[in-house]
């Protein structure tokens, strides 16, 4: 019988540990806080922080792999951890996907394609960075984070002074804006023999930086497709990674494809495949990290993920009541606005491709 | 929070428990056995016999609602918990499928047609069963036989007596051979509000008594069709039901469906709904015992689900790199000549309906 262990507890942890289970394969999770959505559906759990090493080497002597389900775990645990029992992804391409300037300076050093970005870590690097990138952007905090928090937006000079305060003396990025036709993403996955399968791309909408929809297939010609899924796969091939990573790139109005960041976890806009494809992105990243074959990414149908985000879920009822709908809840307490709370998930027909 | 208690630990209770995890809601296993493969999913265990009564009490005062994932718990323990907390299905529903004789009584007494049947508690009364409905047939025990066990064919009068030592002093029941063309299953759910909601029914076919396979839909004309969610329907609403029921029929050459068994929990043969609905058998139970409304129970897709019987576990390599396998496996140790291990679900496009 083969233990997975799991840094973190959120719900991408939970849905991993479902994946698991219906492999026949027990978790166990590790992570901060008790009573966690992941900890709650899996056979073992060690409270304790990621720096505590008694608590990991404990942790690692019950697991047979280790994996991870958000990416700012700090990469001293994943190393510390690795000494141990195959932990994946590795320390390496979290430390490179948790600051946005060596993720992007990663990217363009093997040919991947960015929106122009300085870092900034004042504000005389600001103006430098304005004037030869262009007075619109985001400056972004190089670390931590997500869903639109540690973010400011530029028009112009005049909104610089504003972002460098809101970056709170953290160092920082800045983005120029990429005039994007969509935001798309494809979830790939490279085995420990280092086969490589991608799920077919997705497009997505956000509202207020956080994801809201993501439909799939995205409205982009075979060529665009096949160029999206070449990125990924050089992507976590150049990392040698093993395990399933969320790539968001923008497709521009010319035909090329901006990557806009990478996860390496689980993804939120991969969360489809639960019902359009026999193996889900979950069961592929358990698979992965532990060791066993890659199965199919086809999907058989066409779909439609939906978040339900703080009130959302106040439409749970009618979504219960929906023909069609397979809905997701992520087993939290308090609905707090920008909180994931759950998703739903509907399939159509899968149309010819194009 | 809601959480779900329930009693048993098998692998239907796993699946029940992955699908309230879908839902947000967390599951509380009790059972006998420690470490079983429900309790490794599920946020909360009580390792006792059910007839432990203070064990009993603790647990109802846990949980919000309480069900079964196997149709032997005893009646006396649904009970003593229905006096705590709600309990699906009912003690008297336990009761009659426990029980092949009033089973089958329940069933006509409804006007539902069954193969022929006696109450067979001696060697005289086997003889007089077999002058009453024929040479042929097969003697049972009247509680706890499944997948094949505590059954011995007839196939004339010599065969009598090894059949009666076969039943070990147990009480029993003869049931004629039905002439089927094909056995088929309807799997139904009611709600706490009385609305019954059916999926289409599977075809099945079993080997050494175990189901071996489901195909959705099976091969059956539309009269049928309706007929046999009339029937399930009816057993449903007669028993006052809540939850999921597994109702097996023969379907005779004449159009004629006779009712083989009924099982009052999720069922093999509805394994299928986890991929080719979008709301499962295992949601829909957790659904109805929760006092939930139920959902969508139409299919997008054809699908086979195949069982994986002792050393099929053999193919599990080949099943993991299959185009388009959904594989689950339950989490059980070694693989015993008949143990069920797992099952492997394929979908194809749905057709149209004949």
């Amino acid at each position: 019988m083969t233990t997975l262990g799991i840094l973190g507890g959120g719900q991408l942890g939970r849905m991993l540990a479902l994946a698991a289970a219906r492999l026949g394969i027990d978790v166990h999770v590790y992570c901060p806080d008790a009573a966690s959505p992941a900890e709650r559906v899996s056979a073992g759990a060690t409270v304790a922080t990621y720096d505590d090493e008694a608590a990991l080497a404990a942790f690692a002597a019950r697991v047979d792999a280790v994996t991870t389900e958000f990416e700012n775990v700090p990469a001293a645990t994943a190393r510390f951890l690795a000494g141990r029992v195959p932990v994946h992804p590795s320390a390496r391409a979290l430390e490179i996907a948790q600051d946005r300037v060596t993720e992007k300076a990663f990217l363009n050093d093997i040919g991947i394609g960015t929106a122009p970005w300085r870092a900034v870590d004042t504000a005389a690097d600001l103006t430098a960075a304005m004037g030869a990138i262009g007075p619109r952007g985001i400056l972004k905090t190089r670390r931590l984070g997500y869903d639109g928090k540690g973010q400011a937006r530029l028009d112009g000079p005049r909104d610089a002074a504003d972002a460098i305060t809101a970056m709170n003396g953290a160092p920082a990025i800045l983005e120029g804006l990429a005039a994007f036709e969509r935001e798309i993403s494809v979830i790939a996955a490279r085995g420990t023999d280092g086969t490589v399968r991608c799920y077919d791309p997705g497009e997505n909408r956000h509202a207020d930086g956080i994801l809201r929809e993501t439909v799939v297939p995205a409205a982009i010609d075979a060529a665009t497709r096949d160029t999206a899924l070449d990125i990924a796969g050089r992507i976590v091939s150049s990392l040698d990674y093993v395990g399933v990573i969320g790539v968001e790139m923008f497709a521009m109005a010319d035909g090329a494809l901006l990557v806009n960041e990478i996860a390496p976890r689980v993804h939120n806009t991969g969360h489809w495949t639960l019902e359009g494809c026999a193996v889900s992105q979950f069961e592929q990243h358990v698979r992965a990290v532990c060791g066993l074959p890659l199965g199919d990414p086809a999907r058989h149908s066409d779909a439609t993920m939906t978040n339900l985000i703080g009130g959302d879920v106040d439409t749970v009822p009618a979504l219960m009541a929906e023909d069609g709908a397979a809905l997701h809840l992520y087993g939290k307490g308090a609905a707090r606005p920008g909180r994931k709370m759950g998703h739903v998930t509907r399939l159509t027909r899968r149309e010819a491709d194009g």
